[in-house]
């Protein structure tokens, strides 16, 4: 049974607002919470049910942390999801580290994608596609807002990102490809991807926002083969990386 | 103001029980009801608010159909979306036909999928990648289900479904290409895709059954890059479609 402060604390990192006056964020379920006891994170304090915590200490215990044993209805109260029986972590943010493209590497820039599950699932597949850093707009969703933890499925481990005034940072670039996700613009099936450069993903009803379409120098396509109007933010974002990846392998 | 027995039966439809009861089913929405309006779907019930219908007459009046003027309040009031101050239409379920597919077709099949979300994505990227008709296990989620619909933006009206016990389909099946996705499996960045074939998606947490995995002559995979530990089935499925398309561009 957890104290009635500690739930509070717990709780109000539900809100953004809260999460940066504490430099604090929730990690929920199994799979995201063992991803951020094996990363470089901070842990501050772990929640788990006793049945959880035996069977996976070895896991849970790779930081030094406070442990609190709770019931599942305890971490359902205090936490985000609709269900939980495992385990929920309190960790501490990082700070807003300044990120720039490598001369041999592809970045994703995030113009004020909204949908948390959005952010989540990007993040899963830059993963996957070996993609390290994010740019985001300062209108994209937190990325620690618990919806997009837990969407990410660990990822948040092994992705960097930097929040900022888009037009500011991409104006003031090195010169390097900024390529820019169209319903109009070159077909990604044909595209020299070259060997670095930005990619920009749009808002999911307006697209990429007017000030920074001028910035973008090569604008891209996936080619349609039906009727469908668009695709979804995420779905495109996994499209484009793969086909990056098909012509340039490298990181 | 709508009757309040109108307005029990558009909220009974919330649930596939009444779907099937009733053979009709909620669209939500401009673009699905615009969408709707232009399809074959037959409509039998057409709420709108009174501005919407003044700005739009001409895209609703597609069909004859019965109609309802109300408010926004009503129409969240019945409807399932968090707002809506457009429209919400009744359209009748079609029948459950048989597909199967062409000589020179690709279909997806999906084994299992649960998440109304998913089969919504599913379908907007089938029809953008012109890919007409989907086989779905019996356990998959109810297309008819709003969310599904909501997720497809319109794609629902251009893609056909056929839902049947899967291992007796693919087994009756004349000889074609059982594409299954799988974590291991040929590459789909070098793949052949021949001239037809199903392409087996599987369920969110398990992947494709152990039954329908039997049936399956040839495993595919999306070549990972990075560390994320999979993909997320809709995502997949658009990677995939891709990659199909890249190759053979046909129907």
């Amino acid at each position: 049974m957890i104290s009635k402060s500690l739930s509070k604390y717990i709780q109000s990192l539900h809100q953004k607002k809260y999460r940066q006056e504490h430099g604090a964020f929730l990690v929920e379920g199994a799979i995201n919470v063992f991803e951020l006891s094996a990363s470089d994170y901070q842990v501050e304090l772990l929640l788990t049910t006793e049945s959880f915590y035996q069977e996976n200490a070895r896991r849970l215990d790779q930081q030094r942390v406070r442990l609190e044993m709770v019931s599942a209805d305890e971490l359902k109260r205090v936490g985000t999801l609709v269900a939980n029986d495992t385990c929920l972590a309190v960790a501490k943010t990082k700070e807003n580290r300044f990120l720039v493209a490598e001369a041999d590497e592809f970045v994703l820039v995030l113009d004020d994608v909204r949908d948390p599950g959005n952010l989540g699932t990007i993040l899963r597949i830059a993963d996957w596609y070996g993609i390290r850093k994010l740019i985001c707009s300062l209108s994209t969703a937190d990325v620690y807002n618990p919806k997009v933890i837990s969407a990410s499925k660990g990822s948040f481990t092994r992705v960097d990102w930097y929040y900022c005034e888009l037009n500011a940072y991409l104006s003031q670039l090195p010169h390097r490809p900024i390529y820019g996700a169209f319903l109009d613009g070159a077909s990604v099936h044909s595209l020299d991807f070259g060997k670095s450069g930005y990619i920009v993903m749009g808002n999911e009803a307006n697209g990429i926002s007017l000030e920074v379409e001028k910035l973008v120098n090569q604008r891209i396509t996936i080619p349609r083969f039906g009727q469908a109007e668009s695709l979804n933010v995420g779905i495109a974002t996994a499209v484009i990386c793969d086909n990056l990846r098909r012509a340039r392998p490298g990181k």
